[in-house]
């Protein structure tokens, strides 16, 4: 069987592209949706035609056995994640940072011989889950020679436990073959990143992934029960325990370092059946703040619905889900064991004290408005080639904020946003992804006519003016997406000091050579300074 | 209003001591309860009569205006925690540890003032909250001169954002001061650890205190919202947040860090109304082993009782709440906003399904068994003593495991224990203190006549025979009553060794001089390894 080759470019796969016929067709859609039109259809850059230097020459020759791939297509779709900016880059033939070669390792040995190498040849090395990265957290930034580790053959449920609910499962499987493999069990991990159908297990632990749900154990953290890893200075494995309180937790020191510590190889993770019960409904609000309400009554409440996403008038209009007069929540419990709809029940309740009103469960049936939302969620990657094809640039960044401060955060993230774009037609939607006791994640969508050739300088102002509005507010540089290179700046004004003299003390004495994905989370440590 | 002086060896307050009359009176109450005789009533070492030494003179004078107290009572209530090994040592009049001082910091700035002056001198910190550690985690082990930093003054709650359902919180408060303070907002931080009298926030943060709840947030891990500690290296505060995923959580570093990081001084808890609704049963079953199969399928049906504590036949005879031929189960469910029947009812189906048999609910008013073990449970440290003094030594140790390996961990650790404890007349117990979709957490209660004089090793005998057996076993050498120095062998036996190289490098880097709880967690690091 042909292994199907990703798009250098873009989402996907390279046989999903659509024609150039078929982009222009889009068009029309663009001016109905978005309210300016498309430009002229553009093609990317061939990959023949693109800016990719030749591979440098590595220090010594990689070790026998390990495949290493010096293609144009391996290095170039190893240069970049899946940002905007990343992707408008590898639209215009643009690789500056491709690796000098991708390292597919066929087992754990063999990414620890790759390590031991790297650090001998002092090789820049990047590890590579699904290069689904929306924050720079894959691209080898350095002067230095450097290789991808892309752990793509680790794609195996190894064991499961069906009496404790969990299974050891290889960091480098996608998540729709990790769900094929535990359904075979009939089991789920359900955790449903954005980025699902091309991200790894290994990427959603490396940067604590958010999934799908709304409420209860959606970010990976909570589904974790022990991490396996290959430092350069051994391998880090934590017991497989349900809790532990026996000192700090050696996982979530490898949850969310993004690479800089070891290469995460597999993981025990909590598995459960999938839920038998599922009651949802589509809730309209006059206003985003109304429905806002509405989402902290039902979480006070100590409700847990599954999903819980408020999503604003504009963008429920454009995601097909909305007339574009009304705030929509797409709210839905499930359960394993017993019927939902009492808690559905109390949680209309509560939407219909802050003004939300919805339909009967027919007029609703299998939540129209939501399943529209969904479908243009999971779409969305592919949708953003397609806009970029049509001189739109879409962009998304997230955050989280305690209730008492989220008006006032909306408020003055949407102006800075809004008058870093500079353009009246530009589009700025939010929608609250993830919701707690104690505040919420909203998720901002830009939409706006790119200035072609300038894209990346356009996408720079809105990202460092949505940034710094975060930091200001007090909020989070990212609820889910990671630090990566793009975030550093900020992530370096939130983080406490001495929380990050000690990472840097952590990553100096693990890495003393400084070889993994340097330039994220921490700048290499003067030795001396310790 | 004077203050009431905790009592000099044991548990609670001078006033709470029952007299030698009384404690004579309680002798037959052993016979009954544990099937052996009592001894002969003893009286504690007062602590004129105690081997205190002196304090040594500190190298420099302490900070100005920092109250400093040396007397006797101080030093010896600050020398030990609360463990067995600990009240035997005190009631014997041995203090072979006390500090040469005990500080009162009366705010943060008196906590940095202590922390530059000790730099300063080399003079060793040990941060104290309520002292109620059981694994000598407050014992000063150390040749140097040394003090017992006392954070009791730190003991009010700052501000409470009623919206977001949180509170700003001084380390120092003891559990019920924090309570009441927060009534008066309609809040709880409902977590209550079997030392809630006694301990503070900042002991239940730096050592993951987990509370008395079964499932759901019990540890205080998951009510933190952020958390601010003095370091020697400068603040270490976390951003009030939701929820991030901007790097490793500095939270979940500092949570567990046992004060060897940092001294906290303040957190924003996540806080909420207390729950307006309640069912519960007791389930009498067969056998433990059934009983753990019911608490199993319970909390993996999804189900999250606030209490799922099984309780072996003879651990529920002498506490009062069974006859000693059945495992019982205390089983309740509470929710701030809705009824909970139906899971009561779900949860009991389940329990059937599993050999459970209960009353209805009139037999069951008020749930007499549950009620019964939950006041045993808070007398249990009072109780302690009492039994010390009548030569019944008395252990508790805890662990987790998963699910699938929980038959087998118990049968070695009740094995190793007895074996250890070699005396026919000895009790071992075990209860399910906390329940988990994939495993649960075992915790173990030892009686057993006591060698007079000799109690220390007799009870480093069972200690060490346990921990070897539970980290033979897979499980942790602590859910939640930490590692202090006790735990220490068996904790380096369980950590990922490059997490231990991390942690160790972060303590080098936050507190060079290594004056923070010396021998907690982590060896000093020789400085040139880095």
């Amino acid at each position: 069987m042909t292994r199907r080759r990703r798009k250098h470019w873009g989402w996907g796969y390279e046989d999903e592209q659509p024609s150039i016929e078929d982009v222009r067709a889009a068009a029309p859609m663009v001016q109905q949706l978005l309210g300016f039109a498309a430009a002229e259809a553009e093609e990317p850059v061939a990959l023949e035609d693109s800016a990719l230097r030749d591979p440098r020459p590595l220090p010594a020759p990689p070790p026998a056995g390990v495949p290493w791939d010096v293609s144009d297509h391996a290095r170039a779709t190893h240069a970049w994640g899946k940002s905007t900016l990343d992707v408008v880059r590898a639209f215009r033939g643009r690789f500056d940072h491709a690796p000098d070669a991708v390292a597919r390792p066929a087992d754990e040995d063999q990414v620890a011989q790759i390590l031991e190498w790297a650090e001998e040849t002092e090789v820049v090395v990047v590890p590579y889950g699904g290069g689904t990265s929306v924050v720079g957290g894959v691209t080898p930034d350095v002067l230095e020679p450097s290789i991808s580790l892309d752990l793509g053959a680790l794609d195996r449920v190894l064991e499961v436990d069906a009496v404790s609910r969990a299974a050891r499962i290889q960091a480098g499987v996608l998540g729709p073959d990790l769900e094929r493999q535990l359904a075979a069990h009939d089991l789920t991990l359900r955790h449903f990143p954005q980025s699902f159908e091309l991200s790894t297990l290994g990427g959603w632990l490396a940067t604590r992934a958010g999934g799908h749900f709304a409420t209860g154990p959606t970010r990976i953290d909570d589904l974790v029960e022990s991490i396996r890893a290959v430092t350069p200075s051994g391998i880090w494995e934590s017991r497989r325990l349900p809790g532990s309180g026996a000192g700090p937790s050696p996982d979530r020191m490898l949850l969310g370092s993004e690479g800089i510590l070891g290469v995460i190889t597999e993981a025990w993770m909590r598995v459960q059946p999938r839920p038998a019960h599922r009651a949802g409904r589509s809730v309209r609000f006059p206003g985003f703040l109304l429905g806002a309400e509405a989402v902290r009554a039902i979480v006070q409440a100590g409700l847990r619905p599954a999903n819980c996403r408020l999503v604003d008038a504009r963008e429920a209009a454009f995601t097909g889900a909305g007339d574009g007069a009304c705030a929509l929540l797409v709210l839905a419990f499930e359960a394993i064991d017993a019927p939902v709809e009492g808690d559905l029940a109390r949680a209309l309740e509560l939407c219909a004290e802050c003004g939300g009103t919805w339909e009967g469960p027919a007029a609703d049936a299998a939540g129209e408005g939501a399943s529209a939302w969904r479908d243009s969620f999971l779409r969305a990657p592919y949708l953003r080639d397609l806009l970029l094809q049509l001189g739109v640039l879409s962009e998304t960044f997230e955050t989280a904020i305690t209730w008492e401060r989220l008006p006032a955060l909306l408020a003055s993230v949407l102006a800075a946003t809004r008058e870093a774009l500079d353009d009246p037609r530009a589009i700025v939607s939010c929608r609250l992804t993830h919701a707690y006791p104690d505040g919420a994640a909203p998720y901002f969508t830009v939409l706006v006519p790119a200035r072609r050739g300038d894209e990346e300088q356009q996408w720079w102002a809105v990202k460092r003016a949505a940034s710094d509005a975060l930091i200001a507010g007090g909020a989070t540089i990212t609820h889910h997406h990671a630090v990566g290179r793009d975030h550093r700046a900020w992530y370096d004004r939130q983080r406490p000091e001495p929380f990050a003299l000690g990472l840097q003390a952590t990553k100096a004495t693990l890495d003393p050579s400084g070889i993994l994905n340097p330039g994220v989370l921490v700048d290499l440590l003067d030795v001396l300074r310790v």
